[in-house]
């Protein structure tokens, strides 16, 4: 091998909100694999909110990224060479590897992509983590009933789209919110949901939240946190839960903030507020796929991608993620398919 | 009968703490029983800290005390006369009656006092509602397991102080706070607890968790909120459950106040916040009272009430339960038993 391994390192941890000085691009040689090891040619790299929060050098259910080491994401790749009996050149695979052209990894971790009819960057979104975060957090943690009132922030992102068309196929009154008037009409017009507003300018997120769910809200899927939150929590119906998915509002915090304002109405309404990752539901993840699979087939489920191009953009696509900039998934193509 | 009946009524409604000036003493004749009614003279009141909620005129999962109406309260009581066929005079009773001496009721929601060798105010506390309140909470809503650690906040209150001997029963390692080292020496010296700090001299709270559970918490039980569930908050060992069972340190706020910092953390840590109220459990609280009567006679369960005398001092018995100044369950003595 005489090819270039691209790769983009944590340069210094940010203070509040990320910016491209805080990667470097650094070249290497590309690795040879040793006895065991599998060389994977990474061809989409999918940023997500949660690695915000390894930039930090904080204590958390995965370590934080190291300075000056090469950050991690989910990627779709390619063997392009193995020593590993278990992966064959050319097979696709996926798992969690560099923010860089080619990883070398032992093969843990490492799937080979099952056999389907979609676009190979989909089991990085619907078919991958966002998708099954959306259904876990949806039934297993919100318990989501037919005929339920599911309230989604960040409702145009990539776990966001999809939690709420699932909870429109399994029979909830779906409202949501979004971050510009596009995504809202996207929602609306594409998505199925039955009402959405645009919370930037939302001149009172308590009134909006009234407006669109008018007999309150059953399961608060919560991916922004702060005001958003508290608004939510106001509006809960009694037994309502809130699912703790994300907090995107909340990643540039250098202190820690107050809580949601009135709390203490959790007790009368009997409210549950629950927290959740998804790799702690492997068999309600594996549940997923395959019903995922036929809701695409069969058009019931939609899928949006916003595909930055080359290992150069990852840091800006990941920050365009992070303010909202884009819609649905946001994904980096590293390299061609073939 | 020509006999008075003395009763308590809400003056005017609180805008912070409760003074004994937002109650008036009233007299009236004691009523005769109409066709289907009994007549209780009621023996002893429970003043318990949901009252506070009732007395501010806001919507919650009961409808406020209306000003200048007789107050409301769990009573123990006996049958002065009855005109429904279910109810014979000199039966014991209890149920949801008036702050007052006498009380006149249709016989629903009052029930016959169990035959049990137990002091008949015992049915307002440990074997009533406070008992029961601990029970659900730490087992139905908190899932409190053997080897676990719960954390109970005024943990010498009338539920607190069952909920840690209830959570030693099931094997859990049990620490807690109170508001005076009296009562920590309570918990440390006749309750069982496994480690407990007063929360009034406390320098920090969260260096005294650490102390009294330096493994972290899996089952907070919070009866207090504010600043003590901010520092439980932080000291919650992953998939750990928040048992919201009262907030009596916000009960004055006349505005809602912001939340415990940190909330985010629930994500990371997979944490479960609950909020419940008892009566939404009926099952579980029948399943309580024999095993409570059979570890009170073991003597695994001990009982702690200061009862206060007669209906004028209802009012100050209510407001020292508010501020934590007697130790275990309060009561009210409205009359001999016999």
């Amino acid at each position: 091998m005489t090819a270039t391994n691209r790769q983009v390192r944590l340069a210094s941890r940010p203070a509040g909100p990320v910016t491209p000085e805080l990667f470097s691009l650094t070249e290497a040689p590309v690795p040879e694999p040793g006895p065991g090891e599998v060389l994977v040619r990474n061809v989409y790299l999918s940023v997500d909110p949660y690695m915000r929060g390894r930039m930090n050098d904080a204590k958390s259910y995965v370590p934080p990224f190291a300075v000056g080491e090469v950050l991690t994401g989910g990627v779709v790749g390619r063997v392009a060479a193995s020593r590993n009996p278990a992966f064959r050149e050319g097979e696709w695979v996926n798992g969690l590897l560099g923010w860089e052209t080619y990883s070398l990894t032992s093969g843990q971790g490492l799937y080979k992509l099952p056999d389907a009819n979609v676009p190979k960057s989909w089991w990085l979104g619907v078919l991958g983590t966002p998708g099954m975060t959306a259904y876990v957090g949806l039934f297993e943690i919100g318990r989501a009933q037919a005929g339920e009132t599911v309230f989604i922030s960040a409702a145009a992102g990539a776990v966001g789209s999809v939690a709420g068309q699932l909870a429109k196929i399994h029979g909830c009154r779906v409202a949501g919110c979004a971050g510009s008037d596009e995504k809202v009409a996207l929602l609306l017009n594409e998505l199925g949901f039955d009402a959405a507003f645009n919370y930037r300018t939302s001149e009172s997120l308590r009134e909006s939240l009234r407006k669109v769910c008018p007999g309150g809200i059953d399961v608060d899927f919560e991916n922004v946190g702060g005001d958003l939150l508290e608004a939510a929590l106001r509006h809960m119906r009694p037994f309502g839960r809130i699912v703790l998915c994300g907090m995107i509002a909340q990643y540039d915090d250098t202190e820690p903030r107050p809580g949601p304002r009135g709390l203490i109405g959790m007790i009368g309404k009997r409210l549950t507020m629950r927290g959740f990752i998804v790799t702690d539901h492997p068999e309600t993840c594996r549940e997923y796929v395959p019903k995922a699979l036929r809701w695409l087939e069969e058009g019931r489920l939609e899928y949006r991608e916003t595909i930055a191009e080359g290992i150069e953009n990852a840091p800006a696509a990941f920050i365009d993620m992070l303010q909202g900039n884009k819609i649905g998934k946001q994904i980096v193509r590293l390299a061609a398919e073939d």
